[in-house]
């Protein structure tokens, strides 16, 4: 079977996933990133390599942050940028989502970027693509049910690079609901691709996630085990749906066995890194002295968030 | 009376319904469409006319579908383009619909696109603003009550001749429930003036509507009747709010006497195109196999209906 | 205690409020917008002054108009604009004010617009922004609370300049629910610091204002006497929830003492203009005959808020 995120040249026509991505399109993505970091530190904080396109953002599934942050992308990058919340529209008219599809692909649409509830629902959007031959299309996940959230995993990874240079030496923790991440997902599968040797994942027993084992990663509900010499700290988000539930106790008591304090963080190497998809839960997943703190490099994964997204848009513009 | 959408010139100063509206500003706008169809399918989709121009989005109903086709057109213009969901601001503070306007005029707005669940208040909007002898101002009527939906009309006019090249020629049928369609009305107004010989509706008894046979149009209870020999099969949506109804029966039965299907539309022409406004309801009012058929141009009429706006509004801005 | 709308150099860093502000940067503003008036009113109502900067719409409380008019004035200064509706979002998520201001400076913002139902937050992130030393950043207050409106209170500025040339020898009355009005309280303060010479303030005892008279405003629970020859009566606005309560009686009976009537104007000076910060309510603080007569500047108030904003954000984005 084919790879659904290449075209026949073998380059990105989509980028849905991490998973089977080839290290050099990653490596790429995350090279070209680098100048778009500089252009949003500018006066001008705009390039036009995508003037006169014009780019939807699909969000079956609310959420304002993660929309904001391609539409800043796509601005800087000079498209028109049209939002859609389809949770309030068409889907409530009846209308199925490859129709929606199809409707927004006869505006002469150039990008979807997609956040959907349900895992694969990009891919199933992609793929009507493909079928149909519309070559000029690219989609863009923007988190998928649990399943994957790959600019997050690419912005993950150019935050480690940022800061450790190599891949190829280094333990990284990642600390929470494992289970039920599509950041956690997405961060594995590109650390695997990237070389990354040990990577571990700490979190609540309910919450462990099978078939990490079979990927390598080493599973830990001992936090300070588990943060033993570690170069990289991923914090993942707790939801507040899920406290107080079956798999999570309150808060406080989470806080107490999976929370990141300055002690805890003293188990990690001298020079370790504390990364966190935001927004954060002060108190709840992390301590706000660690969060305010000098290892955390939390507000540059923002940063460079924008920039590995403008870079994400502007190869699949030009491929 | 004047026909509040011209100017003293006989120009389009307000586009608010296709009946009284000349045939020649008809055909100009259907002309300059044409134009448009080629800048939507360019690598940079984007061209100055109304660059600088305050066009705004007034949804007094929400209609994602429709803001978004006016959206693009405007932002393909060049236009600052902001959108209004009125229903959810100022008149719920109790603010007069014309104090509305008058503020946004005070903005300098150039344009406003009108979308109102109340037949005549883009009228009511364009007769304060020519009382007023603003005549830099323009209104754009997206779909008023069960009145009109001018746009859509041109877009199913654009349609037409872009496959039946001849409007002088043709047996043209709407499908559905006519009596609440204000794309029915404005397709018919339309119909009648660029000369179609022949316009048919079809639909239940209770669906039919009062006063088209004084237009001439032949009204069918009988699918299989009306649809002999036809050259254009328009389908009207069913709304759901209307199904189980007094008016309507289930979505089964309606789709056993309504429904467009493959028999069915072998009873029309052998090039027969069907059209649809959409978003479309499959096996309620259209069969998928017919939907997705290679005589359905329910796809062409979106690209059109982009060109066709982008055309209203140019023409406009140019008056 | 350092001023924290103004930088190291004493020119203006954020608008927080009018109180503090000096004269001279007051006066830069009704000067500087007087040039963004005309460009409104040209073909092409745009100029590159904030081109490729990124202006945040924060509205952590909703206000469709207010919004509007900060994009309007983005947009025409070239700006890209992102609305953000906080409430909806990021704190429902139990992200902290100061997170989500932190998130999106990480973003490369250059201004944040910021309405709050809460007095005094735009100064709490203007202080965070100044303790961070982002001296690129600029904070708008946009409305917070009680507490300050200061683009309302420049715009009311320049209307009254627009319409009396000077400020020292004019009587200006202010009329309504004064203690509830973030309007009356930047307007009093820019008077005062412009050298009105009278002040007064008209309304029922239970909304009368304290701490007024200290700034030499005088009160007065009598219309009639408090309209007596003033050359400026600015209406403020009835808020419906308020009506029906312990403070205010029904809306005929707050008409019926302090409605602004064709008869009261006529105690006014001849030549008195009537302002309002809209959405006004006909028959409720303002009659019809008044809003619509030729002494009401209110739509001209409009008008020169887009330009005062203007002026306000490339003032601050040249700082």
């Amino acid at each position: 079977m084919l790879n659904p995120q290449l075209n026949s040249n073998g380059e990105l026509q989509h980028l849905l996933a991490l998973r089977d991505l080839p290290k050099d399109i990653i490596l790429h993505i995350l090279d070209t990133a680098t100048s778009f970091v500089s252009v949003s530190d500018r006066e001008v904080k705009k390039v036009p390599l995508l003037r006169g396109k014009s780019v939807f953002n699909l969000f079956f599934e609310n959420s304002t942050r993660t929309r904001t942050t391609f539409e800043i992308a796509a601005k800087r990058l000079s498209a028109d940028v049209i939002n859609l919340n389809i949770a309030a529209s068409s889907t409530s008219k009846g209308e199925t989502l490859l129709d929606t599809v199809d409707n927004l692909t006869s505006m002469n649409a150039d990008m979807f970027v997609v956040r959907h509830s349900q895992s694969g629902a990009p891919f199933l959007i992609a793929k009507h693509i493909n079928d149909h031959k519309r070559h000029h299309l690219h989609v863009v996940n923007a988190g998928d049910g649990r399943h994957a959230h790959p600019t997050q995993g690419l912005l993950d990874m150019y935050t480690i690079r940022h800061y450790k240079k190599d891949f190829t030496n280094l333990k990284v923790a990642i600390v929470g609901d494992v289970v039920h991440s599509r950041v956690a997902r997405s961060d594995i599968h590109a650390m695997k691709t990237l070389g990354v040797p040990e990577i571990r994942t700490i979190g609540p027993a309910t919450l462990l996630a099978s078939g990490l084992s079979e990927l390598g990663v080493r599973q830990f509900t001992n936090m300070d085990e588990g943060l033993k010499d570690v170069d990289v700290i991923i914090m993942l988000r707790v939801q507040n749906e899920r406290i107080n539930s079956a798999l999570l106790p309150t808060t406080q008591e989470f806080f107490k066995s999976y929370g990141l304090t300055a002690e805890r963080l003293a188990l990690a190497k001298p020079d370790a890194i504390v990364m966190h998809p935001g927004p954060i839960n002060r108190g709840v997943e992390i301590d706000s002295a660690v969060a305010d703190g000098s290892q955390a490099v939390i507000l540059s994964q923002v940063t460079f968030g924008i920039a590995v997204r403008m870079a994400v848009m502007s190869i699949l513009a030009g491929n």
